[in-house]
């Protein structure tokens, strides 16, 4: 079974001068992983086009099953993730009509509830939003204005997501999942975690690679939580695998074996 | 003044898989602006060896004055930085006399204090820590084992740094703050926030854009926290800039600026 490769790209100024964690990266991280996806790379760049040209048409290179960027989708003048793609695949800037409706219903929408202080006027900056590059394709946006974009490419199928939390997740469980889980073809990532005490990582190092060897398609990764003189150390084991190759017992099995390493050199493993 | 620009690169699955919260990422990112620096790209990568060669070479291409590098300097056989560091750079990795040293007096400390359950022997996991790319410097690591790494290149400073935040951060403190505030030359980074009710960010962008066209070298980002229909919004506002051009000053016009707009167009201005 192939894997199927995922990138993410995050636009927005605010995420590299520190005012903002990028808890959005995390979001599809966790969410893509579970769907069985192999994410390969998050990359972070400026609010500028050249810069999201150079960060797309080098994921693009690669040819990741799915490409999803976050941010700069918004009507502001700093919000230019689209022209940033249209650029990277030389397909020119044009209002979309399906986009621009959705947009319209959605000022509607709000000058229903709140008459007095909201019009519905196309202004420049809400055609923006409905300004995709040609071939792509609005997606909804179940609870925001500006509408996701999907382009699908040879390789890759690029998804294009605001970067307002609530609004990424929303389009992402309703459009990508079901892709998504169709690429994985019901690849599940599975997850356990053991502490180990009274152990030095540079001692608990051999005994991971004894595991690792014994137990292939695991992954043991260890995660110092105290200091090297003071250890406390969690071990992440996963596998990312379908239900019929029993990943759980893998998984056990590989537990129980690094229990059992590192009681035998008087460490302390702590199941949870 | 040149600017003084920065990467960040990120090593470790766990960030991918979204396991872990990206906050190294936020705090480097966060100091080096504070210091002047214009952080330009943040890289998160899998603990492979190919990949973390391909994001080091890339990095290198676009000649950034500093890389800042996290993740994967530890003993155990995933801790993959210095692998990719010296096969980016074409250097063979060799045992460092300084930097074993330093290892070595970090374990007779820890068997000094718990004299039972630690021993002083330096087994390959440990020496590891202190195998080095040829010609690179072992940085100390204040509070943690493994050293930080500097390599002086043609265009740019590379540093590798540990994981752990609290090492991290303290190897970043001790010895990337002075060389950063020596690249930037007394630059620093001012900012302020207002925020702004009863208005869209349609119909906030285009007074935006106007502050920004009167105010050089001001960079005005609005950050939506409520929704396109129930508008709250942040509007940041800052400039890099050393103290006699009197950025104070500039951030308070555009902020007045900004508000008055604001409030000639039926909105809230408020400011914090």
């Amino acid at each position: 079974m192939m894997t199927t490769d995922l990138e993410i790209i995050c636009v927005g100024n605010e995420l590299l001068i520190g005012k903002t964690l990028n808890t959005n990266a995390q979001w599809l991280g966790r969410q893509a992983t579970s769907l069985g996806a192999n994410v390969k790379r998050i990359t972070v760049v400026q609010d500028i086009v050249d810069e999201i040209v150079n960060v797309i048409c080098e994921a693009l290179a690669r040819k990741p099953r799915f490409i999803i960027s976050t941010g700069g989708l918004g009507p502001t003048f700093d919000d230019k993730t689209l022209q940033g793609v249209s650029k990277a695949l030389n397909r020119k800037l044009e209002i979309n009509q399906k986009a621009l409706t959705m947009v319209k219903q959605k000022y509607e929408e709000y000058a229903a509830k709140r008459p007095v202080s909201t019009t519905t006027e196309l202004t420049p900056a809400r055609v923006k939003m409905a300004t995709l590059p040609e071939k792509a394709e609005p997606v909804g946006n179940p609870i925001g204005t500006a509408p996701g974009v999907k382009v699908d490419l040879e390789a890759t199928v690029l998804f294009v997501l605001p970067g307002v939390p609530s609004e990424m997740e929303a389009i992402f469980c309703e459009t990508v999942v079901p892709l998504l889980k169709q690429s994985t073809g019901g690849m599940v990532f599975y997850e356990k975690s053991m502490f180990v005490d009274n152990m030095m990582e540079s001692r608990l190092s051999p005994l991971i690679d004894k595991v690792m060897s014994n137990n292939k398609g695991v992954y043991l990764k260890s995660h110092p939580m105290g200091a090297e003189n003071k250890p406390h150390i969690e071990v992440h084991i996963t596998i990312t695998a379908g239900e019929k190759d029993k990943p759980e017992e893998k998984l056990s099995r590989a537990i129980a074996e690094l229990a059992t390493l590192i009681e035998e050199n008087n460490g302390k493993a702590i199941l949870s």
